[in-house]
């Protein structure tokens, strides 16, 4: 029972057979092929609104690959001290980018506020040569602490972003569980607040290895299909990617795990809350929980076969659980009730 | 019918089986698999060698990840004028090295002959910091012109690179296909040969999409887990890269696969060979046919259905037959029996 | 009466006349001419041990070269959020080491504390590839707030780094102003106390443009020639600018040049502090004061032409005044007696 | 005696006079200074149009720096296989561009004709996300053979450039000796024949370390002044770089120091033509002669005191003899007398 990554999980099965689908005789390579161009106009309809949409395999080939349409070399891009592309891609946005400067704001709950982002910016020295220049913001979407942006806050951000003239990229590694736990549609969400390119993921919400950038402003796409070939990024054959989203967006496929994901996550924080000494990080508004338990509960729930991360920085005891598309809620309900046992032990 | 190339084809059987099967439960993410040890330990004893092997997912990034080990960013990478690294990868050599220069060496056939390699490293200047300094040899195998190094050419290549202190790399995007047809084996063919890193190819040759990076020499191999992460090509459900892999060294399908992609180039060429006015470009030693026919029959040809490339920058006439793991031979068949009519009629 | 930076000064008399003495017929470049080589010398004696030295024309090429040779592409370089590489060289340091980060450690007076750099080191997941690896740590000495390092802070953290494995850079610019505060050895201060490279600045003190990058570990040296001239940054006519490092070290000139730039300085801030409501925002340990002063009183000084900075991020009134070689005793006074002055006016 | 090179010479007495009189008192730092500004109005009286001008202080960095606002990191530069960017650079324009690529066009007397160009562009697979896409030729003026492009040369370049929407730079370090031995004005030999931006060298004509990139399209200078610092070739007392310049520009000096250069070269190889078995490889245009001599008069000649090069690649006995401002008349006829002793004791 595993609680560690929603990218332990497996394949959605309507993704795989979309894979097995797409098996079929020969076909143009490189994303000359019609389930490829499917995938793009899909996008265009789910956004409301004509978009370029390049698939990939990786999150952070989206995120960095995206970044660097975004920044010149001796660009800033502002984005959460725990932001994924500044703590976890191993500098691949600055691999991408050809050096630019990843600049930390601070923000309680994973999130970057319209106030910090703007006295940021105000404080850039925009066109002194010492100085990188600004050039993006970046948010995550759910955000690395499992909270989500309401389109309200990303709006007070894109506003931000274009009363400076940088540019405002979304990264979406979990855009389906916040849009599925906001309620909002993808359009209010992304270009209606300001976005300007989102990386939209679908590894961590049941496919093989797809995620999909999407440029709502097509101009700064132009450079796109150059820079990821150049990294290696462009599969040979891409249908197989593409079919993977195809089944992601098809009869909203992609809110129908997130929802799953994010339900588990609230039957699983709602069934620990009430156990005594436990303390919240965040609030749960998508599939991830950050929460402090008495260590002995810890230790008794790993030795009961639950697997799960310590998080890193925080007082002993915080761990991080993340559910997936394909968390069975016969876990979580075992995992609430050998909690809620260990409890009583304890007592 | 479609001898387009390689990656026009789908996925062998055995490959999207062993997917499938991989699709249990969860499993750890970014390699910390049962089934990605498992690759590295058929690979090693492929090679009758323990080895260091890293999946990816392109035969770009295999090719620029690995030699982004063997040299500074003020190198110099030596490969045959028409080599992928060369032409095809729109620079992902020089983005992963930081900047190093690919120096074209010709050659007859696509392949580097070790006199010219041994002239090109005597008049590198190495040590002078004006110029860029000596630092690996690319061969491709097979070639890009359908042709295959023997071991003992691969050899005297070696001795070069170890005399002048450079790294060897070999572009295997179809090393299957050369050893298939060389009926040497793979450590003969590699590091007995003096080659330090294979890419080593399986897309083209049935998987949706795999290769994997092996090196021979493991001290090369330190710094690569961070150089593939920070490129973003670090597959988080790295088991599903795996098992293509996998499914591909178990009972040499490998092998197979690649047998039969030579098997309907030799009968392809076979049969055209003898059709008046027909030029062979290259010896046939894979997959890959470079053939020059009248006019008329290639447009007689494209009439009848058959797909494939005119070949740039060569004669009117001249196109690139491509066979996979998937050509049937009845199709093989239709195209030389096409052929063959359109000559009665011409005549 | 400018105090605006240490570079509006011109070149000191004894370097000037050195760059006219070199001027004497033909002599090899690219420092291949006597006078480079005896400037290594002579850094030798200095540092009592034997170095090898790379003269440069700006601080910002020295500390980016130096770090490229101490750092991966993926290495994080850990320094103040202060720091010139962090703040003032629009992103060389990033461009140099291909795309290295720069982590801030919060310090007072400019400087990075023991226990902070520690717990960086601690907490930076060494070996793991999803992150940055720690490579290198940089101090600036003296620092951007005009403090200097004791020896025995800098030991503190080179034990740390040794520790870590990771190197240790002193970005040098005003290298001369602390050496000649602190009254310790050149030795002492770099070498002894674990630092593996230092920039050595000369231009700020009375040089025309030359630094010298110093390397106590000549086998980090290695590939730094070819850094260098890569970057553009081998001056052809190397003798003109090894001229101006030949005299700046004859005879202790680069002592007794910031030894006055000190004295200055102390002199300054001694006839500032006496007056109500002054505030210094750091000791001066070197030769720049950070202050701040009644509105009016800048303004007034303003007025009776002496140029400074207002310094930004800082409290209104906040100004930094910066003497050098050239500083003269009297625009010193003159400055004291003005501002003096203005008090009186003022209440 | 030394004919090694044009920068194993000095400073010119009018050039170093002016960094003296540079050197009184304060001056705003960065190129913020009053002699600056001169020297960009000066370029653009000499150009006859309104130019962007940058000082650097070589060569290396002035032609990567310019590069770099010329293509993409996925471009293509187009030079010939003997220019310094290719060959004698170390790398810098890969470094500066982000890692486009130099495709060498061959052409004879170290100069690019411009049907090998066309040719060149015509097979460049613009659009094709496999390529790396054309951005730039870049031309040496005078050539890396000693020889001049004709301004009508020039202009059939530019054409080509603007009809396929690349750029066009000009490695000028020898600019001087060009426009002196064409006898066109500099307009004329640049952007009326459609040159974008040239690297205009003052170094090894004269100046202590001195070159500055032209822009005529001031539109793609914007992002050079970050470029420039970022690279950390922003000296911070500029004003005695422009100085140099300032110097070089008042009266034509760089035209004088240039002819006298292209004279001393004229004399010289006039008095060696006549010597039986001499061969001159290329025409004499600027002030470089790459000459083949007897063996024993080449040897006479070291042992004698002449300081020269043999030549790289090319057969023994050709050397390369290169003049400057500084040669003296007496050296070129004691070479010339030398020589033709040699010959007598020889025959």
């Amino acid at each position: 029972m595993n609680f560690c990554s929603d990218n332990v999980a497996g394949i959605a099965p309507e993704i795989m057979a979309a894979i097995e689908k797409a098996n079929q005789g020969a076909m143009p390579s490189y994303g000359a092929d019609a389930i490829t161009a499917r995938v793009e106009q899909r996008l265009s309809e789910i956004f409301e609104r004509e978009v370029a949409a390049f698939p990939v395999v990786t999150g952070t080939s989206a995120n960095a690959l995206a970044l660097s349409t975004l920044t010149p070399p001796y660009g800033a891009i502002y984005c959460h001290p725990e932001a994924h592309i500044m703590v976890d891609e191993c500098g691949a946005p600055e691999l991408y980018t050809g050096g630019a400067k990843l600049v930390p704001i601070a923000g309680a709950g994973g999130k970057l506020s319209a106030g910090a982002v703007a006295d940021a910016l105000d404080n850039a020295r925009a066109g002194d040569v010492h100085h990188v220049q600004p050039a993006a913001i970046s948010l995550t979407q759910a955000s690395e602490c499992g909270t989500a942006y309401t389109a309200t806050e990303v709006a007070a951000i894109g506003e931000i972003a274009r009363h400076h003239k940088v540019k405002l990229h979304m990264d979406g590694a979990r855009f389906a569980n916040a849009v599925a736990h906001l309620n909002v549609s993808p359009a209010q969400m992304t270009w209606q607040a300001g976005v300007d390119v989102l990386s939209f993921g679908a590894t961590k919400n049941g496919a093989l290895a797809a995620e999909v950038v999407v440029f709502f402003d097509k101009a700064l796409a132009e450079t796109f299909g150059f820079r990821r070939k150049r990294a290696g990024h462009l599969i040979s054959k891409m249908r197989f990617v593409s079919a993977q989203l195809d089944a992601y967006f098809e009869n909203d496929l992609w809110l129908t795990l997130a929802r799953h994901a994010n339900a588990m996550a609230q039957r699983l924080v709602g069934g620990l809350k009430p156990i005594p000494g436990v303390q919240l990080l965040h609030p749960v508004e998508a599939n991830e929980i950050f929460i402090r338990l008495p260590l002995e509960i810890v230790a008794g729930l790993r030795k009961a076969g639950f697997d799960f991360y310590d998080w890193p920085g925080a007082a002993p005891g915080t761990i991080r659980l993340v559910t997936s598309f394909a968390t069975a809620a016969k876990d979580v309900e075992a995992f609430i009730q050998t909690a809620n046992k260990l409890v009583k032990v304890a007592s």
